[in-house]
């Protein structure tokens, strides 16, 4: 699983940071959050391939998390794109896209299947045999969803040493890497823990943003691999978290917690302070493996 | 008058140029042409103070034109701003301006005025004591616009050595600002050509983005001291400029030799040329006085 922050910033792009964007890969699948001004523009410096985002996730409808959306979907039609683009995010979205296309008079030569999200329940919005998607409510001055990406457990792995020395035919191998016992060329059976090894634990990535402090999404993203929260302010600034619904650090370190994360990524932040040193200090009082998104920092988990 | 440079390339914004946006200094006046997706941060980039922009001119409705307004009216918001913001576009721009705001559930707390333009003939659509703005009707894929900047004649200069030489009363400095013959402290009639100088040549700027060549634009744009005129393609691809309604190198040199223009600047550059040199080469064939546009770069005139 591999994270590419293009931006983390809060509010409004300035000349040397971005507002919310990532890339999500996981499962071979190569998703993307958020779609702030100007993300097409990180895309391309950081060398990702346009052909290969299918699934676009639009977590609210506030400028610094979705005015880039228009014209990477305009970019997709000059760059003659052929595969659809699914674009989830809250209603409204697909309105707005194509009034645009509409006064531009140009049309997408892809299809472009939108997903307009208006439950305040979590759902499944995405799954394939590789990957589940599913929002998670959040609570912030728009409707706001954020999305849980859950590897789906893999096939079990054969041990090559100990298959051949337990006489199994190849017919069987594929019932082996589903969990199966087998009988072996001299009629024995052949348990399964035997003969193959559990496949990686699935991982799993949750995206929280942009979030007053929520703590029933615990439920939801409870022991991820990696949880994003939303940090805009430290907690001298808790007031205007509260006022402006969004997050502390050290709320979104209350939400690692409780939720019994792997490792707690913060973002988002306000750009009033000097640095983000104060974003892990605070975090890190309340939890153990805090990392700092910026942009253009590349996570493998 | 002094014209920035934010972007000058066409179709879409990459990692090292930006698409159309310029600010225009003017008789005291800053006003901002087009504003393509990430033109706030060229802003930003280049130091301009958001405060003194108070009238945008968007030629038409294409992603790489105006895909930067929302963001930035949204950032004059989180800015606190106060005054008056005048936009001047094709229709549609209003309805698709409020429907993002609307979503996004954040109006402006400044006065936001539409001025939307739908007429095939040139018009005035600004004028106060310093400049008038006139519209170029252009011919594009979309309904589109250039403009017209005029500064108009300032009052003429005193002659202060002369004028004191020649006994006037400081009540009349005024009057002979004005053009007109006084009377001085002897009860001489004293002409004014005496005692006074010509104001500097009232200059002008002509934009026109996006358009085929078209040579009835002449008319209006005859004798500016500069004229913008895209050049998207050189002339081995003038197939693709009139199939796309765009212009080649040669063609807005021929339009600055007709309108007997002082400069001509190239801009709106398809980004499959290595380097611009042949744009310069292009024109300079028809054309004596060319130069580029590039990303950033200020001129003086």
């Amino acid at each position: 699983m591999k994270l590419t922050v293009l931006g983390c910033y809060s509010a409004t792009p300035r000349a040397l940071t971005n507002t919310t964007s990532q890339v999500l890969e996981i499962n071979n699948h190569m998703f993307l959050i958020d779609c702030g001004e100007g993300t097409q523009v990180q895309l391309r410096r950081h060398k990702i391939k346009f052909s290969r985002i299918k699934h676009i996730f639009i977590s609210h409808l506030h400028g610094d998390h979705f005015f880039g959306l228009v014209g990477l979907i305009s970019t997709f039609r000059l760059l003659t794109r052929k595969t659809d683009l699914h674009i989830y995010g809250p209603k409204g979205i697909k309105e707005v896209v194509t009034l645009q296309m509409k006064l531009a008079d140009s049309w997408t030569n892809y299809q472009l299947i939108f997903h307009e999200l208006t439950s305040n329940e979590s759902e499944m919005i995405f799954e394939d045999d590789l990957v589940e998607v599913h929002t998670i409510p959040l609570e912030h001055r728009v409707y706001t969803n954020g999305f849980l990406f859950k590897e789906k457990a893999g096939d079990r792995k054969l041990d090559i040493k100990a298959v051949k020395e337990a006489n199994i035919n190849v017919a069987y191998y594929r019932k082996l890497k589903q969990g199966g016992d087998v009988v072996n060329e001299k009629g024995e059976l052949i348990k399964n823990e035997l003969v193959t090894i559990s496949p990686d634990n699935p991982k799993s990535y949750a995206f929280c943003s942009d979030t007053v402090y929520k703590e029933d999404i615990v439920t939801i993203i409870k022991n991820t691999t990696v949880l994003y929260h939303e940090s805009t302010f430290l907690e001298k600034h808790a007031h205007l978290a509260s006022k402006t619904k969004h997050s502390t650090a050290k709320q979104a370190a209350m939400i690692a917690k409780h939720g019994n994360v792997e490792t707690l990524l913060l973002g988002h932040y306000s750009t009033r302070y000097d640095g983000l040193d104060g974003f892990k200090n605070e975090a890190e009082e309340i939890f153990g493996n805090v990392k700092l998104c910026e942009d253009g920092k590349v996570f493998s988990f």
